[in-house]
């Protein structure tokens, strides 16, 4: 027996349809290179509608590709818009990934037309030679002085040589393609998620229920996470779906044009990954703060210190969400729930630290990697965390990538955590990152830790290295400060306390700076190969009996 | 181009499994004839299991109708989740519909089993020979002493009989039908509304959502709307998927019972018709209310009077939320938006006493009921609402009630309304309560309450009666307080200063009480019975010119 419901189905063209009607007087302010711009969601509407009829004048197919190479604006979002709705799919480029990169993934999409911010047209006119299937590059004017190419169309000329489109946009089908971010991974290329109208919209829905981020029309919403960074992890779409005022940073994201944007718009959430909250900390004093209401972090673990440092500055810590571009991304939010309501402020930081519980409609299970075995939620145990959920990828543009989901269709997040009882997530590791030694794990990242708790030490990565008995054992890279000198014993020394003794690196390497990725993550795939042929000392007792 | 997410249903099984795998520890009260028992969420999901491999035990098809005789309890909770998680259908009756209607909606939805709270099996057992489908009937003992006949089954014995199912409850389908409720309807008979299990995750969720009701993992949910009111209006599976913990009132519905109930548990969200806060209004200062956060209030409007008697005497107005059977129900939420933080304590409160915004995923639109042009959202403008979304109804069971959608799918929600600028509803009347004058509108309801608020009227209602000239003039009946006396003529001076002259009614009757719906509302359709041959005094001056 069917239910008798009506088939509306969950599309962007709503979200949209929503805001025009209810929360057209919403401001949101952009930052350029030279001040800042108002709108109201009203007008941005009326743009959203002029860039609809304008993709049609482009020729832009029925779900052709619409690229941006774009910082966090008002701009961005009227194509975060009009290309869903329109039925064509959004492609947010990552400006920071190294340019084969983005040659690579542009091509891989088949972009049709990119729009680029003035300031990033420079960067992206070097590599313009080299995609096969885009047809026309638009700038948008973002206050900088850049020279543009004759065959770039200006955003401004487009949208005001058309009518506005009227009436309901309407998509008829909630699995259809609203958008794609390629994952930039650590191994292999890129590689592309396809999210779904009705992806979009629940993962949009859940950022505005209370337990998660609890986005609503009383806030100003400052999103600094990146626009290509899976969405600026939704925020934008919940943002109108909730009313919310915006506020975005253009191109300028130093800490201090960040906190200032805060003092001056009376910011409530803002959104970011750790390495802009820890600019930030030591500046907390300098700026009026007292609008904040959250301050959000995700991309990598939130150290229990920063998320304290703003406890201490401002009396409000850092909200902890876990998730990949898989995940739309939100997985998994943080917090001190009401079993925490009776505990001191050391296990209420701790519970803080932690990647937090399963938003509604997320599931988890934590699964032995190699067997697939299920392993317990009592905070000991420790295996991959698998993920299903309307906003879990299912699949790769292109087919690719299939290891990375299982026969039930479950994700393979490629994290190493532990779960306890009440469903809390530890991060312990990447699954390809940890040190598979005789048999058991040891956490490359709690090495590295513990290794940069060391007053000397700026940077360490720990990777695993062949070893005949044990089939691996970790090499600890270890980057001294600027001025300190250090020895490998004093590292080992250091560890002992801190780690299990069989944890304890076979040999500690100082080199002069830890490789990054594209997105600034560690990249210890350039590490592994640096170190490929690497001969351990014979240390004798390192190895776990 | 087609998104590449999971295809990860939205079911109740998820409700479930994610609160038995998050929430195992959360508290569930019951209050009992005799006094309170506890539960845990992880118990209560054991005997959801035990209670689906009865079903099956019992033969309940595949589809089978399930339905609930039951107060708000834990036990019925029970029922709200192994019913729709194994594929059947939950059908909450009504207790307190008219014998004849319940007989009709119980073979109308060709029910299978009926579960029934031992102290209502008196007022069950005098209809059950007139049921037709019902092949078993089980009663649950709740602490009331009523005699069991030999044929009914025990609840408990039933469960300690059989195992629990093990595993996860699959629902691969998410538009099947869940739940149905019959919407009581103050014309013709009740007509089914069938939920899918899309539909009521959806609509569970938006109760999650920070500006709808916020339901979180730190709340004490006290809902005192019945189980069998629009399914409670969907708070028990929003605190199950939110975590919050439960406070079920039983039978003793008394607003004494229940504000002593939200101080001995810390009750922090509670729901109800505006009837029950009438009665606890002059009781708050006897209770320890201050765990409260919320008082939500449906059903019918708010008088603005009761929400600003909450505010003066516990500091939180009442929070007014709109909708029906038919849109699951919630469908607009009141409060004071941002817009209003510069306003007064009065513009605040009007805005509070509208009955507000629709939801995400909920939209509205406001037509002429004759010709279907759509009307302006400038305040002043009324037609009649009508509303789309997710959870609202395509249709009825068995085809029924046509009339109620529109030709593109719409519901019409036979609610007079006009709606500001912001998307704010004011309700003005029923389409069918309206009296048409002339071609123009009389609110029958903003009379009433005109009419009400002189200090010697207990009750009035207003209704239409056929006039040669005007097509329709109002008739007011009027109920006069206990040992007052009063003139139809004292009656017409008191609303000269209160209503346009022309909408004066024509004739003022007085009469002992206002019948009442089994649901308690205003039964117009038997005032218009009463007076169908009436034939008005032919006055002076009385209709518009």
């Amino acid at each position: 027996m069917r239910g008798l419901m009506q088939d509306w189905p969950l599309t962007l063209p709503h979200v949209l349809h929503r805001a025009e009607q209810l929360f057209g007087h919403k401001r949101i302010v952009t930052a350029t290179a030279t001040g800042e711009t108002t709108t109201t969601v009203a007008d941005l509407a009326v743009r959203v509608r002029r860039l609809a009829t304008a993709l049609d004048r482009l020729g832009v197919p029925a779900d052709g590709r619409v690229a941006t190479f774009c910082w966090n604006t008002a701009r961005h979002l009227e194509l975060y818009l009009a290309a869903p709705c329109t039925g064509r799919v959004l492609h947010t480029l990552n400006i920071r990934l190294f340019p084969e990169q983005l040659v690579y993934v542009a091509n891989h999409a088949e972009d049709d037309v990119v729009f680029v911010d003035r300031s990033l047209l420079p960067l992206f006119s070097s590599l313009r030679e080299q995609l096969t299937t885009v047809r026309h590059v638009v700038v948008i004017d973002d206050g900088a002085d850049a020279p543009v190419p004759d065959d770039v169309l200006d955003y401004e000329e487009l949208l005001a040589g058309v009518d506005p489109y009227e009436g309901r946009f309407v998509i008829d089908d909630e699995n259809r393609a609203a958008a794609m971010c390629y994952s930039s991974g650590t191994t292999g290329s890129p590689k592309g998620v396809v999210y779904s109208h009705r992806s979009t919209v629940l993962h949009s829905l859940i950022t505005t229920t209370a337990d998660a981020l609890a986005l609503a029309e009383r806030d100003v919403l400052l999103p600094v996470v990146p626009m290509f960074h899976a969405n600026a992890w939704g925020l934008p779409y919940g943002a109108l779906l909730a009313g919310s005022s915006i506020v975005f940073p253009g191109p300028n994201m130093t800490p201090a044009a960040i906190l200032g944007m805060v003092g001056r718009h009376r910011v409530t959430v803002t959104a970011g990954v750790p390495t802009i909250w820890m600019g930030a900390l030591p500046l907390l004093n300098q700026f009026e703060l007292s609008s904040l209401r959250s301050v959000i972090c995700g991309g990598s673990a939130v150290p229990r210190a920063l998320s304290e440092g703003f406890r201490a500055a401002i009396g409000l810590p850092i909200l902890h969400a876990w998730g990949m571009t898989e995940t739309s991304p939100v997985g998994t939010v943080s917090g001190a729930r009401s079993q925490f309501d009776e505990a001191d402020d050391d296990a209420r930081a701790d519970a803080r630290a932690r990647q937090g519980w399963p938003t509604p409609l997320v599931e988890l299970r934590l699964v032995d990697p190699d067997t697939g075995e299920p392993r317990a939620w009592d905070d000991a145990a420790t295996g991959e965390v698998q993920a299903a959920g309307p906003w879990c990828a299912a699949g790769y543009y292109g087919g690719e990538g299939t290891g990375q989901f299982t026969p039930d269709g479950w994700l393979r997040t490629g994290d190493v955590a532990s779960i306890d009882p009440s469903g809390s997530v530890q991060l312990v590791d990447r699954t390809k990152d940890l040190v598979k030694s005789g048999g058991e794990w040891i956490s490359s990242v709690q090495l590295e830790n513990a290794i940069m708790a060391h007053p000397k030490v700026a940077e360490a990565a720990v990777i695993g290295v062949p070893h005949e008995r044990w089939s691996e054992r970790p090499l600890a890279c270890v980057v001294v400060k600027p001025g300190e000198s250090l020895t490998a014993d004093e590292v080992l020394e250091h560890l002992v306390p801190l780690v299990p003794h069989w944890w304890l690196p076979d040999a500690v390497e100082f080199i002069d700076a830890v490789p990054k990725t594209s997105v600034g993550k560690f990249s210890k795939r350039t590490l592994r190969e640096r170190f490929a042929d690497y001969r351990l000392p014979d240390r004798q007792g390192a190895g776990q009996a």
